[in-house]
Formats: structure tokens, C-alpha cells, sequence
């Protein structure tokens, strides 16, 4: 059996069990952004396995699977590549190939050092004669060179002299798991190895995207007897065997450095001459030096996007993954780039690029890195908003709807219910403009890219609805709303309450334009084909909207009828019919009103400065205990209302049910990969929810509350070209201007004056 | 190209064309109820044709192909299973293989005779060095013996003497052209070719129905040369090949009997000596004396279900065409098989079974034969109970759920709309306990196995509806009603107002028993775990069911919110828009008002004496304008309806948008098969409809109209032990009693008294 082992700053895994050796694979992956890769072993290992490795923005478009064709589904979808295996080092000692899904071995440890971003294996192996062995194994993928890999393999020979070989390769003949019709993806195209070097290039079949990987090596402590390369499988595995004499006691070590590089970033024809360049360069600067630089980098994401835990380690090593991990998927220097929901952690699920982005994880990137790294967010949106158009129209609907789950900015999904049906998405991409002008300040991306995407999905809204002349009101009928529980139903008030509120913001930013940037204004007033008469158009269906309530109950109303439906609490429901999406069939799931995810609260916390805090506490009180929390995107929310209304404890239990949701496995499907995008949503139960972290009328508000079970904590904000340290403990609030100049912030709705380098205590 | 000719008696195509063939061959299968085929030729086509024969009952479970998997879906679905082919004749003239796709021929003509339920086909093969042969291709497959088919094949040497020959062949390596994962679903048992006779047996995968076909032969007209048994493909095709010598202007007939037997009415191990023995006694019989047989048994199934319309071949042509498919896909005298919806056309649609056979064929049955066909259909559904109760159990609810399309009692089908929320079939299946009991006036069904199914089912309503405490009613929730075109609505008018009748159906049943079978109705107590409380729940469900109405347009709801929908008519939309199948993504379909098939309307007709005629015309007037049609099931019951309330003209225009659905490929995929459960669609318009019969206070009623464009029409009832001929022309409507004692009946709301052999005259 292994332990995880309870650490700060690392993943550990005490000893190897072949039941756990895909959990712990996700749990130890790694990334830079451009290139990720599962926690897989570099030597053989013929037990089971999920071998991953990644290249961001590579894709194909794997043939749909589907029961019952519905008009309007597509016939392909996007999905996440695995792609040429470059961490592969065959080892031999003394001929016989190590193996540990078929040697003994004793002291198994791999661990990640998430501060330093590094991956650290060692064992012992036991070869049939009994002789043992010392591996460490180490490597990272650098933050610093993104298209830059290296490994350091070392063999010691405890027992006796002894011949070790190893066989570094790449190999280029992979699969996906979850191709649907157990296609391969990849083309040869072409491959070299010699005695020093070795390159293998392949091709997407259909999406021709070609990857190039090379590497270059080196032999520490021992000399090299015999080389020689090898060339395989038709040029798709290549490599070099590199034989060497140990005495008893000592070490060789080899060192692989690779690059992987993408026609995404050069030219086609010229990749492998890159990919060998940047190797040998690797190669030329020395493992220690990239291995620094690296080690740099994140040295700086820890400074701004560290969370500090003090007095509970579980929760210090639990946020510190999700900080970790969200950082190893999207590094923001290319807006074609998005957030996936399994990052570079596994093959599961089509597409890159979910309404999670604008919802969730937008939050994190604001407040933990520098603006520009969020605003890629927004361009990657405004990239796509083409394909968004063409979307609405193949639905007969004007304007832009952008699709539930992409690549490059065409649909990849087909559920009807979902995809067709589930449009508050649209509003959160819209949403997400704002946020991020409202936490940097800079409306630059409004008024110049922003107002686009705006005014497209405005006309989506105005046309989507329908005016119901009876009651003098626009009703939006058949969608999904977020609570995936509840298909096809009518006036979800999510939605409708999103859309009214994105045809008055798509107003609202007009107007300001209007006064701010004349000239911009003009220019997207007829870059858009606006008229008056739209602009109205919009203002009126916004203020026509018809919002579900109860009055009795003073509550919002999920969707038309939902009080029609049996009211039972998740309390009064047998555990052992939870969880709902395993034991309960869909339609019983459906007529129930059991809630999958925050629907009207995830209203309420986007337009969280419009409701007061009565509403939110009737609101609260009753969804939240029909509320099943089938989605790791769901507890956050009500964390941070639950924190907002008072109850401490509360938000403080909806908070753990994702603080280690990988780390504990809670879903059991850590094997596939990680939660990457709901990560982000523990990020904000502390800041936004523990930490009460708004932005109202352009201030930087907070509102801190320590946990009971916790000694104190601590995060950092990048706000505005500052640098802001929030601690929070028994004895109050302190507050520390790290970086940047004088601010003015709102502490427990008082004015904090706070000046760089000067503590501020409450 | 080929021309399909007017003809009362006969389909007729006149000519040849590739592009068509795969047309053809679907309107000209036949079957005898235990086995049927596609109007495939015996002789080699290298050219595009779908070859089909399918042994009735013999199914496969094929896997489910699915996009989102949803807790409840069947893993495999019955898939009707193209057979052995037995029809196969290769011909070789002077060495030559007649095959169309390739040769040179005039005078193709191939003719469906429905009267005698023969299948003809002529043309003259004009061979590589010119000279002509006249071929003719005579089959049937008997309605008197059902495990028997006979063939005739002529050549005639028009040109010179020339060598025929033979090989009359079994294939048993056939597959599905709808195989969800392109598998084989038969494997090879044994076979045996000798010179005088072949068998092969196969035997499905999986499911393991063993199926063997025999033949024997008999050469006429020319002196067998030589001869000699052929076995290929490992024993999987067998036959013989004959060589004959033929002189100019002689005709060589090759006649070849075919016995198809399955191990479901004979032991598995003996099944090929039964088929041996069944082809050799064919062949004994002789070809005259079977085919004689068969017409006696097709005259007595016209004599007693003929329709007749004078002044209108189309009409005449269209209506004996669904009569004959009707009766070539069911006989009725298995009660474990049922009404495929393609019968043996083709392969499209897994299952035989949907609520088409309750809603629509059994009222074809009911009125066109014997009460123990219909009987037996009824008997289907007991018998497969149990099932449905684990149905319901797996969804998480009381009593009996019947799937949606099953073959032997398990769901096959697996959209989760449709699967699990399309439940009014439940009512359908009860309803036609009512309808046999009304019509037959025999009670015996009822009191023995029909309150099994009624109150089971009647659990499965009180246990699906929930008791909503606010408005004191019980609501249906998550359902998807007869219009497919609405998924997941609440309270669907048409399956609250049929469960609340069923459950009411129940109560009153128990109470009949209770009077007039005691020992019957203690015993179904006893064998059902009743108790009088929950006979009073069934009571209370049905007297408190929620029934949306709106009382100022006085017309019932299809469902709550209906009337929030954009209401805009068909007239108004773009032709180019339909049908909205095709042209509309499905979210659009969804939250239109537009109507697929009769849905409210379809109550009215079930529930047809509980409503008045200007409640009928509100709701005609209301729904019919938002109906559009794409369903083959919903025209007919418009069209009576239409009639009902006078509106002639009406009725019969929507009676022809049936009437000839696949003779004039209005739906332009008659190449799958034929649409088989709709044909009684339009013999419901005609007798319920034009000719206004219902069954009220256990009466017979009648109310005829002419439609203008007919000179005369007639149409015969089978009805409680009598025969009852009904012709309705300008003079008037013409009743006589052909069979049976005298009996009062109903025409136009006046008692008639009606004596054997005596017309009478309105």
C-alpha cells in the first residue's frame, strides 16, 4: 500500500501499490503552460498505467458518439492529445530491464516539490540475483524555457559491480485511451537518431498540427563503454542505448534534456531543427542552470499566489495543489491557450475550455498574477467570437452564442440538453468583462475588444427570448440552467436574470464609451451594424425580463414550477441514495427537486452587490439544503454566501468538500486526472469567501474571518500594480502593502489607508 | 426508369432502375407473420440493394451506442436480425451469370399481387453474344403453412438452344446493415448439401436462437444434365448446382421449396430434420396445390378485412396496400411476438414493440379478424409483466413501467426523454384492455390477466405522481408525452388525463369483478398483495389528478406553460422551414408551440365519449393549426376527429397525407422498410373516421360520411361473432349482415335492427 503523506509544500507517495499507481500519477503531474505530462515513470512499468503527455493547444477532432442524432450536434469534437512520449528511459542493469510491475523493489517514493515544481522518484531495485540497486529519478518541466524538459536518472550499484545501460527515447506511436473509435491520431513524419542526438516529428491526423521532440544527453559518474542508436517502428521510436561499467558504490547518473515544440509557435518545416537546438542548448547550459532558472519562476508565482495555513497541514498541502496546478495549466502568454478542465492531467473530457474559465477560474488568475495573464482569458473569447456567431446562427438564433465546451472555438459537445439548451454560459463570458475591469481598472479590453462580445451576445439574448404579450414580459423558454439537474425547463432565473443583466452591462458600456472613448464608440458602432434602435431594443428586453420569484417565501424562483415539485431536504434522503448521479435514474434526478450545483446563488454572487443580505439568507436557507453538491463547482459558491451572511461554520464545511477533492480522491476519479478548473474554486472560498474579497464601486473590499480549526492564514492580492498581504489570525487583521504605491482599501466596510511597507492592523 | 402502376390488386413496377431498387424491394416484401422478406431477387444483383429476411421473434442484443451515458439505459437493445437467406437462385446462361447490376435485359416488370400474396417479377436477359431469354420469378410464402416458401423460376431460350443452370442456394453469412459495431451477429451451426436437398443452421450470438432452412427442388421442362451439391464459406452456404439443356423456344422451370424453422417452435437439436422434412413434403404437395392453399387463406383474411373505394384507384391501391402489410407482419397466433414498426421491411428501429400497437394496430385487428388475434397482443404485454415491474423498480418507482420499444419485455430504446419520460405507453397498454373488452364485449381477458397489467400500472401512476400539498391535486412531473416535440414538461395534459383514467379504469375493473367474477377478483386480491386502502389511493389519484385547462380559450393544456410558447400557426411559417425535423435544431423544436403528433387530440379520441362535440372543436380548432404532422401516427387521429365534428373536407385531407405514405415515399425513406404501425393509422381514418364507428355503452355505432372526391366505399367489421358489411355511397350508407345473428346497432344516433342477410338502407 501507499501513503500520501502529509507535507506542506509536497506530494508524497510512501511506498507503490499498482492499484494506486494512476492516482498517483494525476496527483503528481506537472506542467509550464505549454507542455504537461502525467507523474509516470520514466523506466518501464508494463502494469497499469494512464501514460500522458501533453502539448497545449494540440488537438484532434475525434469522431462523435452519439445514440440518437439531434440537427444541430456536431460531428466532431476536440480532444485533448496524447502526444509523443519524451520522458521514456528504457534502463538495463546487468541486461535485465527494470520493470516494477515485474521486479521487487523496496523504499518506492515519488514525490512532487511543488515549490520548486520538481518530480523526485527513488527505490530500491532488487535484481534476480538479489543485488540491489539505488534509482533516484528526477525532472521538471521549465517554467522558464517552456518548450524545455529535463531528467536526471541515476543507478547505484550497492552490491556489486555492475553493467548499467540505459536507452533514453521518445516514441512517438501513442494513443488516446478515450479515442471513440479506438483511432490513432498521429502521422509520422519524420525522425533521426544518432549516437548524440535523437528527433522524432509527428503529425495530427485531420487538425495537422505537428509536433517535434528531440533530445540530447549526458553521463555523469561513469564512462560510456558502448553507444548506439536506435531507430524503431518505423522511425516513430528513436533513441540511443548508452552502455556503462559501475563499481559497487558508486553512481551513474543521465541526463536527458529534451524539447518539445509545436507548429503552433514555428514553422512547420522547421521544428526539429528547433526541437535539437533547444536540446542541445539544454544540454549546454547544464541541468543545475535550467534547473535554477526554473526554480526562479515559480519562485515568483509562490510570492503572489501563495495561501498560507497555519495549524492545519491538510489544508496547507491541499490549497497549495490546487494553487500549484493552476498554475502548471495556464502560464497566459497565449490567448489561443485556455483552462482545461483536467489541465495536462489526463485525457477525460473533449475540448479545452469550459464556462469554468469565465465562472471560476478568472478569479484566481486576477488576483494571484499580473493583469495580462487574465485578459489573455478574455482575447481567447474574443478570438472566437466568429465561430460564436456561426454557432447562433446553425440554431436559427441571431448575434453570438458561444459553445459549452471548446477547443478553437467550435462546439465539441452533444447533448441537447446541454448543449443546445445550457446558454447561461454566454453570460458568464460576459460576466467575466467586467470582473476583470472592475478588479484591474482598465477598460481598454471594453472598449476596444470587450464591447464586441458584448453587443454579439446581446443580440443573442434579444433574440433568443420571446416576448410574451399576455404578461407584458421577455421569457427565455427550454434551457438548462447551471444546475445540470433540471433540463428544458422555462425561465430559469439564473438565466434570465444573467441575460437582463447583459443587455443592461452591453448598455451601460456603450454609454460609457459613449462619454470616455468617442472615437472607439463610433468605430464600434459601426464595425457592429449598431443602430439606436437596438441599443433600445436591448434596454427593453432587459427591463422586461421575467425574473421567477415566490413572494411568500421571498425567495427567487429556480425555474417556472419548481415549487410544483415534492420538497424534500438532502437531509431527509437515506445516504446510501447519495450520491444522486449513481444510484438515482436521470429522470427521477430531474423531477426531484434536488440541486446539482449553485443556480440562483450562483446569481447572487455574481451580482452580489445588488441583493441584500436578507435576500441572500432566505435564498441561502433554502437552496442550499436541497443543494446535492454533485459538482466539484458548486460548494465555493455557497461557501462564500454562507461566509457573507454569518455563517462562519457553514462556509467553513462547504469549503472542505473541495479543498483535497483530488487529494482524497472524493469522487473516486482522480485516476482519470485532475479537477483543474474546480481548483480554482477553492482558491476563492479562502480569498473571496473566508477572506470576503470584493470590488464595489471600484475599492478593494474585505471582510476577514479566521475558521475555528485554523492558527491563522494568509494570501497575497495582485491588485492594481500592487502587491497586497492579507494575514489573518485570532488577534484581528493585518494588512501589508508589499509592493506598489498608497491605496486606500475597505476593511469591514471601513476606509483603511494603506501605505507600502507599513502594517496595518485591525 | 421505373413506374409504379395504378392498379386496385396489384404493385407494379413497370421498368428498371438502380437508384430505385432498395424502393421496390420495401413495397414489395412479404411475410406470413412468422417470417417475411424483402422483394429482393433470387437471382445474383451486384448493384445497391439492402437484402433482407427475418424469422419473427429471432432477435439480437446489440450494444448500445450512446454519447452521454445516463443512469437507467439499457446496455443492449433488441435489433431485429436479417436471416438466412433462402430465396437465393444463381443462373447461368451458356456459362453466363444473369445478374442486372451487370447484364443487358428489357421488359423488367416486377408485381406484388395482394390478392393472392405472390410475387412476380419478368424481364428478358439479353446474354453477351445477343440472343434473349425470357425470365420469370414467381414466390410466396405461405399463410397456410408459415414455416413454408415456394419459388419458380423460369428461362426461356428465345434466341437458340443454350445450357441453363442452377445453383439454388442457403446463405447463412448474413449481416445487419444497421450493426451498431459492424458485428456479426450469427454464428454457423451445421449444414449439409447433397444433390436432392440443403440445410443450414445457424444460431444468433449472445441470444442463441437457433434457426435452420431446408430446401428441396424440382427441375420442369428440360432434362437435368448434370448435378452436384456445393458447399462454401466453411458450410455456410449450401446448394446445388443444376445444369440443364434447353432449346430454342423451350422453357426450363426450376421450382424450389423452402422450409425457415427456429428453435422457438421446435427442439434446437431437431430443428434441420423438421426443416428437411417440411421442404421435402412441400415439394411432394407440389407448387399448385401450397399456392392454392395460401390464396384460400389470403381470400379469407380480404374477406373479412377488404376495404373497397370506387372511384379512386389511388385510394383503392393505398388502403389494400396497408391492409396486406398489416396482416403480412402479424397473425396473431403466437402471443409472443408482435408489430414491428417496420414488420419484415427492413431492419431500421431495435424492437418489435412500441404503444403503436395498442394506440393504433389493434384496432385494425379488432375490426379485420377473429377477437383472438387482438387477444393475443394483449397476452403479449401480460406476459411480459414481470418485466415492466423491474422496469419501474430500476427507475426507482412502484408497480409496472412497459418500455418504450422492447422485444421481449426489456427497454431497447435509450433516449432519456423518451426512455424514461415518455410513460403514457403505460396507459396505451391499459387502454387497450378497455378497447378489446368494449369491441369483443368478452370480459375474460380482463378478469384473468388484464387487472394484473391494470393494477400494476396503476401503482406505477400513484407512485410516479406527487401530492402537491399547496394546491391539494396530484401533478406528473418530467414526462414527455405522444408530441416528442416537448421534452421533460410538467404535467402533460394528455398522460395525467389517461392516468387519471386508468387508475379510475382500475377501481371501476375491481368492482366488476367484485360483482360478477367473486372468485376471480379474490383471487387477483390475493395474487397481487392488495389491500382496500390502496384501491383508495387509486381512487383518490385519479378524482385529485391536476388537469391543466385554460378556462378563457376553453381548451385543455398540452402542458403547464404551454401558452407562454410564441404561439404562431403552421400557415405562417416558411415552407422552406419544414419539416422542422430537418430544418430546425432541436432546442428550437423544443420551445416552439409546434406539435410533432396528436397529443391532447389523442386524448379526445381515447377518452372520445367523455367530451363534448364543441369541447372537440375548441381543442381541434386550437391544436390542429399548431400541428405539423412529422409523425405518421398523427394525421389519423385528426381525421377522425375531424370527422367527428363535421368537418369533411378537413378529415379527408389529412386522411391522404397517409393514405399512401410509402407508395408515394412522402417521408423519402421507404428504402428502410415500410412504415408498418401507421398503415392501421389509415384504416382507423377510414372505418373510425369517414365511417364514424365507435363502441358506445357497448354498442356498435356508426355515422359514415362520403368523402366527395369517392364514388362509393365499403368496409367490413368483424364484430362479436358476426360479419357486417358497411357501404357508404351518394345513395346513402348500406348495412347487411353477412355472418352471424341478427343485432341492434347504431346508425347516426338511431337504434337499427339488423338481420342476417337482410340489407338495410339509411
Amino acid at each position: 500500500m501507499s501513503i500520501l503523506v502529509n507535507n506542506e509544500w509536497k506530494i508524497i507517495q510512501d511506498g507503490f501499490s499498482k492499484e494506486e499507481n494512476r492516482f498517483f500519477e494525476s496527483l503528481m503531474s506537472s506542467g509550464n503552460g505549454r507542455m504537461g505530462l502525467r507523474g509516470n515513470h520514466e523506466e518501464d512499468y508494463s502494469g497499469d498505467s494512464l501514460k500522458g503527455t501533453y502539448v497545449a493547444g494540440v488537438y484532434y477532432p475525434d469522431k462523435t458518439r452519439v445514440g440518437w442524432w439531434k440537427n444541430g450536434y456536431p460531428e466532431y469534437f476536440a480532444k485533448v492529445l496524447n502526444a509523443i512520449d519524451f520522458i521514456g528511459i528504457r534502463v538495463f542493469i546487468n541486461g535485465e530491464v527494470v520493470d516494477l510491475a515485474k521486479a521487487k523493489f523496496t523504499n518506492y517514493k515519488r514525490e512532487l516539490d511543488m515549490k520548486e515544481s520538481v518530480l523526485r522518484r527513488s527505490f530500491t531495485f532488487i535484481s534476480a540475483d538479489g543485488s540491489e540497486f539505488d534509482i533516484q529519478a528526477e525532472r521538471f518541466v521549465s517554467y522558464a524555457s517552456p518548450d524545455v524538459a529535463a531528467i536526471r536518472y541515476s543507478v547505484s550499484s550497492k552490491s556489486k559491480d555492475a553493467e548499467i545501460s540505459f536507452l533514453p527515447f521518445l516514441d512517438g506511436d501513442v494513443k488516446n485511451e478515450d479515442a471513440n473509435y479506438n483511432e490513432k491520431f498521429w502521422d509520422y513524419v519524420s525522425s533521426k537518431a544518432t549516437e548524440e542526438s535523437s528527433y522524432v516529428t509527428m503529425k495530427t491526423r485531420k487538425t495537422e498540427f505537428t509536433v517535434s521532440a528531440a533530445f540530447t544527453w549526458n553521463v555523469i559518474g561513469a564512462d560510456v563503454v558502448t553507444k548506439s542508436a536506435v531507430n524503431e517502428n518505423n522511425g516513430e521510436y528513436v533513441g540511443v542505448k548508452i552502455g556503462t561499467k559501475v563499481s559497487k558504490g558508486a553512481t551513474v547518473t543521465l541526463e536527458k534534456y529534451v524539447s518539445v515544440v509545436s507548429d503552433r509557435y514555428y514553422e512547420a518545416n522547421k521544428i526539429e531543427e528547433v526541437a535539437l537546438k533547444n536540446a542541445k542548448n539544454a544540454k549546454e547550459n547544464g541541468y543545475s542552470k535550467l534547473l535554477e532558472e526554473h526554480i526562479a519562476k515559480w519562485a515568483a508565482i509562490w510570492h503572489m499566489g501563495d495561501i498560507t495555513i497555519e495549524g492545519d497541514v491538510l489544508a496547507q498541502q491541499g490549497i497549495r495543489f490546487n494553487i500549484y496546478h493552476l498554475n502548471c495549466t495556464y502560464s497566459g502568454d497565449d490567448p489561443r491557450l485556455n483552462i482545461g478542465p483536467k489541465g495536462f492531467t489526463g485525457e477525460k473530457y473533449g475540448g479545452s475550455t469550459y464556462w469554468d474559465t469565465e465562472a471560476y477560474c478568472l478569479y484566481f488568475y486576477l488576483g494571484t498574477q499580473q493583469p495580462e495573464i487574465a485578459r489573455s482569458l478574455l482575447v481567447y473569447r474574443h478570438n472566437q467570437l466568429d465561430k460564436a456567431i456561426e454557432n447562433a446562427q446553425k440554431l436559427g438564433v441571431k448575434g453570438a452564442l458561444y459553445p459549452m465546451v471548446t477547443m478553437n472555438g467550435e462546439e465539441c459537445h452533444n447533448e441537447w440538453e446541454i448543449t443546445f439548451e445550457e446558454i447561461h454560459r454566454n453570460a458568464a463570458i460576459t460576466y467575466a468583462i467586467k470582473n476583470y475591469t472592475d478588479y484591474t481598472g482598465d477598460e481598454s479590453y471594453l472598449a476596444t475588444k470587450g464591447i464586441d462580445v458584448l453587443v454579439q451576445t446581446s443580440r443573442y439574448w434579444a433574440s433568443r427570448a420571446n416576448y410574451n404579450k399576455m404578461k407584458d414580459v421577455y421569457m427565455i423558454l427550454g434551457v438548462t440552467g447551471p444546475n445540470e439537474y433540471e433540463n428544458n425547463v422555462n425561465n430559469n432565473w439564473y438565466t434570465n436574470r444573467m441575460a437582463k443583466w447583459s443587455l443592461g452591462y452591453t448598455v451601460e458600456s456603450l454609454k460609457l464609451m459613449k462619454e470616455k472613448y468617442a472615437d472607439l464608440y463610433k468605430a464600434a458602432f459601426e464595425r457592429l451594424g449598431l443602430t439606436d434602435a437596438e441599443v433600445a431594443q436591448f434596454a427593453d428586453t432587459s427591463s422586461k425580463m421575467y425574473l421567477p420569484e415566490d413572494k411568500e417565501l421571498g425567495i427567487f424562483l429556480q425555474q417556472d414550477g419548481y415549487l410544483d415539485k415534492e420538497q424534500i431536504l438532502v437531509s431527509e434522503l437515506d445516504k446510501n441514495e447519495l450520491p444522486l448521479n449513481k444510484k438515482w435514474s436521470w429522470d427521477r434526478i430531474l423531477r426531484s427537486c434536488f440541486i446539482k450545483q449553485a443556480d440562483v446563488l450562483q446569481g447572487m454572487w455574481f451580482l452580489n452587490d445588488q441583493y441584500t443580505k436578507d435576500q441572500k439568507i432566505r435564498n441561502f436557507d433554502f437552496y442550499e439544503p436541497r443543494t446535492v453538491h454533485e459538482s466539484s463547482l458548486s460548494p465555493c459558491v455557497y461557501s462564500i454566501i454562507a461566509a457573507e451572511i454569518g455563517r462562519e461554520e457553514k462556509a467553513y464545511e462547504l469549503y472542505l468538500r473541495t479543498a483535497r477533492l483530488d487529494l482524497d480522491n472524493y469522487n473516486k476519479d482522480t485516476d482519470d486526472g485532475l479537477h483543474i478548473t474546480s481548483m480554482a474554486g477553492t482558491w476563492m472560498s479562502i480569498v473571496h469567501g473566508f477572506g470576503g474579497m470584493r470590488i464595489k464601486d471600484g475599492e478593494l473590499c474585505l471582510a476577514p474571518f479566521k475558521p475555528a480549526s485554523w492558527k491563522d492564514y494568509s494570501f497575497r492580492l495582485v491588485y492594481r500594480g500592487r502587491l497586497l498581504k492579507v494575514n489573518v489570525s485570532e488577534q484581528g487583521t493585518t494588512l501589508l502593502l508589499e509592493e506598489g504605491e498608497a491605496i486606500d482599501i475597505v476593511l469591514f466596510d471601513k476606509k483603511v489607508s494603506l501605505k507600502p511597507g507599513i502594517e496595518f492592523k485591525s
